[in-house]
């Protein structure tokens, strides 16, 4: 059964890294001792060493120890084997790149629908989407695909922002593009705002937070969901 | 010789398409009774005609007459015959896709450095640089490449937004996906605010507009240009 957390961001304004969370995290991942962590989307370009070691100060305060994929001489062992899975935030084409590089995708895929916990954070929430076209990221680097591992059935707009009425700047908001993103595409597509996720288990795919989601499905007007929303009519 | 006009974006806050550089495009366009268009970059999806008509609107105001690409039977051909050619702006991979799709890259990059005036605006901007790893714009489509038309030595950051420094958004500053970019990649970004654009006559790439630009070359510290900067020294 699938048991998957899939947040806007790991760091909400004036907080500590994953620290709104933690609670949460800890009820998550109540039967981890370890986690395997894959640091490939390198936020600010931080290496694999650094941004594990900032992900295992986190992890320690809820009696987690965590092991960077990147020490691993298999990686595929090490996700076949591991406890529970997080995948940190950064470029979503540095990681989507790493993952094919490494052939990760299917057995990612695998070990979550069978059960292993996942927690992905921004980028690493895009990738549980259907594909990562939804990214607000810089495409830094040409992956093999933009597929995904589809372990939900519609794609994520994680760090959602609303419009800023007030703006002079003429670039498109994020409505516009996921609307474009809509002119070639049909599957939905969740606007999680920072301080949102998604609890997957099993069939179940419920909003958590304290704020609503907004969500755009192909040839509709895009729509606000409350915490507690079951979204697994979306399809 | 080429001749080109790399503008940040087609419109200013507060006036009309194309409005804030019509008198420079009078003169630069001075020999073209007719402009090719090409409309693949299809802002917020609208159709290639309704683009064009929109297009066809402003530049009737310099006694220009537009051509939408898409309504000749050989693009090709309707490139190496243009008097001149613009590329609008909207969604850098939708652009990118098409012009792959309908070979278009290397005729482009043969009849503009052989001399035919090149407009391009914001995503038409993106594609004049070595690649589109710096666009801003979501990845809707997947392209063949990320190579563009590889006109100037660097690339371009279009609609340059300095961070908000009150900001509570935990999302990616422009500055930091440019860094996070030069992690991965070694040529110049050029950061274009609106209301900037570049002009390139032969040799020459010089900063027009009354905005500094910011550039960002590797392993260095982030600079900004003054207008009339020469920039043909970044490569």
């Amino acid at each position: 059964m699938k048991n998957i957390f899939i947040a806007s961001t790991s760091t909400i304004h004036g907080s500590g890294y994953l620290d709104y969370i933690l609670d949460d995290l800890k009820v998550f991942f109540k039967d981890a001792e370890t986690i395997l962590f894959i640091p490939f989307a390198r936020p600010s370009g931080i290496s694999h060493d650094h941004y594990t070691e900032k992900v295992s100060n986190a992890f320690s305060k809820i009696n987690i120890k965590t092991h960077g994929i990147h020490t691993f001489e298999n990686p595929i062992e090490a996700v076949k084997n591991a406890e529970a899975i997080f995948v940190g935030g950064g470029n979503t084409f540095v990681l989507t790149y790493q993952l094919y590089k490494n052939n990760l995708i299917d057995i990612l895929k695998k070990v979550i629908k069978n059960g292993t916990p996942y927690l992905g954070t921004s980028a690493g929430s895009n990738i549980c989407g259907l594909t990562i076209k939804t990214t607000n990221d810089m495409p830094i680097i040409y992956p093999p695909s933009f597929s995904a591992l589809a372990l939900v059935p519609f794609n994520i707009n994680p760090h959602y922002m609303d419009p800023d009425l007030n703006s002079k700047h003429m670039g498109e908001t994020r409505e516009t593009r996921i609307h474009e993103f809509h002119n070639f595409n049909t599957p939905p597509v969740i606007g999680l705002r920072e301080g949102s996720w998604l609890k997957v288990e099993g069939h179940s795919i419920i909003l958590k937070g304290s704020l609503t989601a907004r969500v755009f499905e192909y040839n509709k007007a895009p729509y606000e969901v409350k915490p507690e929303t079951e979204l697994n009519y979306l399809k």
